[in-house]
């Protein structure tokens, strides 16, 4: 298993917002949704990818997408605007789920945890032991308080000195762990 | 300088089109686009994009999207949808153009070609040289005529086994360069 964690700062708790931008930068959680659990013509059954939204009017609320249960999607924004619209109303879809929760209290239910910052240690000599959850910020980063906290769980690992965006990331740890199971 | 070629066979070729994804998969154009041009808070101005666009229409269209020029682009699909339906009904905007062309022709202006395949030399191995040319077919691949064409002139290059969508590709490739200019 795999799990991604993103830390949606701004990410919109119900279902009235006109587009995923104007929805706290919904977008980014679908890009990060498409990079976790696409590959081509295919689901990634062995992701978990979690988005814990800030944003007003519920805050905080963990979006949970398990690739073991999901169905009926396609890959594009318009879709995830409709699936994302209906699960913030309170409605389902398969595979995906809604509960009240805190990064804090979900990063206390995990173990192997790691912090995607470029100042980490490398991702090609840490140790990702087996089942390994990885949290990312948003456009604007962890906040300072929560990172704190996630750092008596986890550890700082990276992929480079260059800052990409939190889609790209998910992307690229999932192809690094691709080529070691390979 | 790197470039990414999309062979998008059945993207709409005016902007007559309800959305992204029902314009002949345009939403993998977009898709492509982010991966190919964005890092956090930062556009790659050493990468150009192209897409040739297959579908009615008026085909082969060229897109081109120039990082060093492209100004005024935020990274969520709905901002791509207006900015490749002000293009595609002959409006400007800055950093992108289009021009009718095929990819036969675009290919024998290139040097240092490379087709992305499953099946080719891996490009831990491989010489890019500099200023390297991807070439990617989209969710359906490369017509077999136009793949033969293109590798009179260019190489296959292999990211591994598994075959990931277009945009996810193009995120690992600019990843794997940026490790080497690192």
């Amino acid at each position: 298993m795999r799990e991604f964690i993103l830390y949606s700062r701004t990410g919109r708790t119900d279902s009235r917002f006109p587009n995923l931008r104007e929805g706290g930068r919904l977008d980014v959680v679908y890009q990060s949704v498409l990079m976790s659990l696409f590959r081509s013509h295919a689901i990634r059954r062995n992701v978990t990818f979690h988005a814990l939204l800030g944003g007003p009017p519920n805050p905080p609320l963990e979006l949970i997408v398990e690739g073991e249960k999901l169905r009926d999607v396609r890959t594009d924004e318009k879709t995830w605007e409709d699936i994302l619209r209906r699960v913030l109303s309170g409605r389902e879809h398969p595979g995906i789920t809604l509960r009240k929760n805190s990064l804090q209290h979900l990063v206390k239910e995990k173990t192997n945890i790691f912090v995607l910052e470029e100042s980490g240690e490398s991702i090609n000599t840490i140790d990702l032991g087996s089942d390994p959850v990885f949290v990312l910020g948003d456009q604007v980063g962890l906040p300072k308080k929560d990172e704190d906290f996630v750092l008596r769980y986890g550890k700082k690992v990276s992929i480079g000195e260059k800052a990409y965006l939190a889609s790209a990331c998910i992307c690229i740890i999932n192809y690094i762990l691709d080529r070691r199971e390979g």
